[in-house]
């Protein structure tokens, strides 16, 4: 059986997933998004990037089954299962420092971007810019209109996610500390993940 | 009357635009992508950014009378009018050398990734990647299903969009160059732009 690790509320954690491993995130209490990144181990300028996978799938979410493109557009994860509704968001850039000054919290307000930061400094790594996030398990409905509306997630208790690696990759989710916007259920809790064995992709 | 410039088939060109100034995109004959960029003079790093826009504006595409903003989430630009039916896109990323590749273009074809770095050469000055484009009259639809659909511009003869820089800003317009997919109706045209004088913004 695989260890299962926390991502402790709030706070991020990094993880070296070797081509042909994967790496299962788990929703422990059904109400947190995770803000998940992806980058290329050998060159971490080359990043899972979600405008290249909505180009290469022809669609706004990836969903199981999927393979998730970097920013040279070349395979890098598959989206190998999903025990959740399948609503997670990619047109939203994740949560940082301005975004919590401007919703009138403190300067030193937790945020996905900084999460990421710390979490790559842990593994003496460091990216210059934040890419866009795959949001999971974040519900961002499009209406008609093209209006984007902020809900709350509609997993359940311990759904998860598994993201096989198809290069060698470092992975990087924060649960995400949002409690402004209900986006968490107005209460950002813990989550889980887990490295899974390397089975041939 | 601004001088009108041309931006030559699949050419990009880069232009200052001072705070208060505006720069006027016109899709001469109607069938024609324009990707725009938008950079602030005084650090480069500083974009016009397409993901914290639609947060921003809590809506998938800008329409006239928005505030866009930039990767620091402070306002940039203002969209200030639109004659076209307001069909664009913000969640497919710029062409570039990798999309013509994998279609089985040459190594060599122009892209829009391609035009921004001409175009900001052009002004002797570079980034160091490529920040999603508003993709203007770029019709890709959001289907109920969450696909997105590739189809032709609905833009019309001489339709135009206006800008306004609410900092001194330098602008990037690229007249995409695909001619696989159909988004240029087949074929790229060229397209035009004017620098309209300062109003207070």
């Amino acid at each position: 059986m695989p260890s299962i690790e926390e991502i402790p509320a709030r706070e991020g954690r990094a993880i070296r997933v070797g081509r042909g491993q994967a790496l299962k995130v788990i929703n422990t209490f059904g109400t947190q998004v995770v803000d998940f990144w992806a980058f290329d181990a050998r060159d971490l300028e080359v990043h899972l990037s979600m405008p290249h996978t909505r180009a290469a799938l022809s669609r706004l979410t990836p969903r199981a089954g999927d393979v998730l493109v970097d920013n040279r557009r070349e395979p890098m994860l598959s989206f190998e299962s999903d025990t959740s509704p399948g609503v997670h968001d990619t047109v939203i850039p994740p949560c940082d420092r301005a975004r919590y000054l401007k919703l009138g919290c403190a300067a030193d307000h937790a945020s996905c971007a900084g999460n990421l930061r710390l979490a790559l400094a842990s593994l003496e790594l460091a990216v210059p810019a934040c890419p866009p996030s795959f949001n999971l398990w974040m519900n961002i409905p499009v209406l008609p209109s093209g209006d984007l509306e902020w809900r709350e997630t509609v997993a359940k208790t311990g759904d998860s996610v598994v993201f096989r690696a198809l290069v060698d990759c470092v992975m990087v989710m924060s649960a995400c500390p949002q409690e402004v916007i209900r986006i968490n259920a107005g209460r950002p809790v813990s989550a889980q993940y887990a490295l899974l064995a390397g089975e041939s992709p």
